[in-house]
């Protein structure tokens, strides 16, 4: 499911060219790591956020992210993603909404396409946060599309013939944070809204 | 230039379907009235919003609106959708942003469209209002396009071509709001901002 969304969420939703300036949120979970190595071999420049310096570290160092940073340390997001995107943002690949998003914004490219997968920053708040540069969308004629992996099952065969000879290569790596035991289940489901899991996170109730 | 960017807006970026709900704010100006007129023609069910009983009077009984309303003296945009589409819109061409977008996500059908055309509503405020749902985008899987007509020039042949039976049949019609006079240009452009025309501003200087 996670490699299914990633596929239909970049090559689907934000049709992407070699050489696009791409950043991805919450990009060591279960999606946003695949993302980022489809943006790669697509000769993409592609940069992630995530909320610890071990995640940081591992987009680096082992997913081949171009750069990546730790979005809890930036107090001025806009100003970051000026550092890391000079040149501005073609795609924006969407898991957390809220501030993240509005301060993409500001720094998207002409013609630039947002895929909105997820808003994990909203889901538990009593009131949303507002997004107070949607005018960017018009005035850069951008396109922002939320989508779900279910509108899209039918391309299943044509992502698996894509998948699997990089798989076999080993030029795709996919991490997984597998919990033991039914009982680490509930620590597991709160640990992901607070981000504490390495991408996809599995609980083995075998164990 | 108005009668293009309805035409782009409308059959580019929305994708319409006949029979398709169809909402347009800023109804009565240049752009909406000939939106609401393509989505009519299309078989669509179509509303529109202004800013006057004069206007909405316009939009029911010239331009052929199945209904529309005036959005100042709607205290709850929401209720006002519900009671408008208690189906839901499938199509929402936006010329305002702001307060209407908001609700108006809340009320958008699954693979909803909305072509962001403009956002008056915004342009003159110190601080834009911030936009709450757009979880629906996920929800919803709706995309939110922004678009110029500076990008669809190309297609000007094909619209002439579209549009000059419809006027020679007098199937669509056109509302201008002329003044007289290089003097009355000042005046008619705050009034824009305060929604005070009908349809095209047009300033007549030979007057």
């Amino acid at each position: 499911m996670p490699g299914l969304t990633a596929y239909v969420g970049f090559y689907e939703i934000c049709s992407p060219k070699k050489g696009e300036h791409v950043f991805i949120s919450a990009a060591a979970g279960a999606v946003g790591q695949l993302v980022g190595q489809f943006a790669k071999l697509m000769g993409c420049y592609v940069v992630g956020s995530a909320g610890s310096k071990e995640k940081v570290d591992l987009l680096k160092n082992e997913l081949g992210f171009d750069e990546a940073f730790n979005y809890k340390e930036e107090a001025d997001l806009n100003a970051a993603f000026k550092r890391y995107f000079p040149e501005g943002i073609d795609i924006y690949f969407d898991n957390v909404g809220g501030k993240t998003l509005d301060a993409v914004l500001l720094n998207m490219r002409v013609h630039g396409r947002i895929a909105v997968c997820g808003m994990i920053s909203q889901y538990n708040l009593d009131q949303a946060e507002g997004v107070t540069n949607l005018m960017h969308l018009v005035y850069k004629r951008i396109r922002l599309h939320g989508f779900s992996v279910r509108d899209h099952y039918h391309i299943h065969p044509k992502f698996v013939e894509f998948m699997l000879p990089y798989i076999r290569q080993g030029k795709i790596v996919y991490v997984e944070d597998i919990v033991e035991g039914l009982e680490s289940g509930p620590r597991a489901l709160v640990g992901l809204f607070k981000g504490l899991n390495f991408g996809k996170q599995v609980v083995d109730v075998s164990a």
